[in-house]
């Protein structure tokens, strides 16, 4: 194997990877199987870039935040598998906002199963302010840790593969030309998007936008990553490596 | 900018993109106008992931490569440019090899333009041989130039950035288990199928495949950071970076 490989993978991975990779799980003693079955089910036909796999993923980020900013794991785990079920609604009809919307099907799932009202309160705020929108704004440390998990799988590697997989579920062209100047709009119309043009008008500033110290952290790692990558495929295309 | 990135960004770049980046362009001087555009006519409604800029790169590497290869860049410029015309064809119906059916039509359009028919032969054996498969075997060195070319452009960067596009076009999950164990063969179940996968049985080979030395110098390169891309993208899914 190349040199410049194993440095690039010592660099990344040596440090930080190995010494956490172990989550907090906390599925198994606090929340019914039954729940997260039941939170699966919504994810039947989701598209690849927001399915199951995504909410394990933010689970998992919430779980290593949260037991390092002191959050309440029980709050955070049954808010981060339930904080997307309401994208499928959304998704047939953009007048829904899926946070708003997930946050009263759990509100009612919750209440069905016997929680506390208290506890899901608690689960109903983190999810109702995920987004950050609104006016929507997340004020407890449960509600900052879960916006900042869900916006981390946004970026880095993880993140490149879900804004090439969007942009071919969008029919968006890959590599659109790197000079173009772009302004500071999202645009609607997915023809002329990009994932480049996502990464400058909107990802790029995720690492900026983070509620947490230990988020911040890894933002600004991911974002490094997924920076060079851009970089790297700016060069193959307008020049051979 | 943090350090590592910038030792990345050393690393890969300094020797190769920057000394590298000035293509041959022949189109000028050599093919009318009007061929290229007939060329792209057929991309119209083409998926990202053979779309016009996917015929655009393939060229660029096809100039750069024959270059230094000593390969007819003329007879090259045009097979690069016309190589995929019978894509759209095999997509409506998966019986059709679009290697063939580009050869067939590159033969009537060129013979239609007044072309010659020695230099339509060597265009045509390019064409119907870049995908190396049917006992269609590349047995000029342009033709052997078109075959790296077109596979360069599966790996590296922009190979990451097309399998993920492909996925979300397929609607393949985005990141199966890593630990799992692959069997050899290419499903034709996309639903079991992934870009991990892909790489595994498929993409990680083209560094060995390759039929000129600059081509497999190239591939070398681009094979280390698509595998080094998806190390750290298994890391991100298992651990927290």
């Amino acid at each position: 194997m190349h040199l410049y490989v194993l440095a690039l993978q010592r660099m990344f991975f040596k440090k930080t990877y190995k010494q956490r990779h172990v989550f907090v799980n906390v599925k198994a003693s606090v929340l019914p199987e039954s729940l997260i079955r039941i939170a699966r089910d919504y994810f039947d036909d989701a598209r690849p870039t927001h399915d199951w796999d995504h909410v394990e993923r933010v689970h998992n980020l919430c779980m290593h935040i949260g037991r390092i900013e002191g959050a309440d794991l029980e709050v955070l785990s049954c808010a981060a598998y339930l904080h997307d079920i309401g994208r499928g609604f959304e998704e047939r009809d953009i007048s829904v906002c899926h946070a708003r919307k997930g946050a009263q099907l759990a509100q009612g799932l919750l209440a069905d199963m016997g929680f506390e009202d208290t506890f899901i309160q608690k689960v109903v705020h983190c999810i109702a302010t995920h987004r950050f929108r609104d006016g929507l704004m997340p004020e407890t440390l449960e509600a900052r840790v879960l916006y900042d998990a869900d916006k981390l799988d946004a970026i880095g590697a993880i993140g490149i593969a879900r804004a090439y997989a969007y942009a071919g579920e969008h029919n968006q062209r890959l590599v659109e030309e790197f000079e173009r100047e772009h302004g500071d709009d999202l645009a609607v119309d997915h023809t002329s998007h990009s994932p480049i043009k996502e990464y400058k008008v909107k990802l790029s500033k995720i690492k900026d936008r983070m509620l947490t110290s230990e988020g911040r952290r890894i933002a600004e790692k991911r974002d490094a990553f997924m920076s060079a990558f851009l970089e790297r495929l700016r060069a193959e295309c307008e020049g051979v490596i």
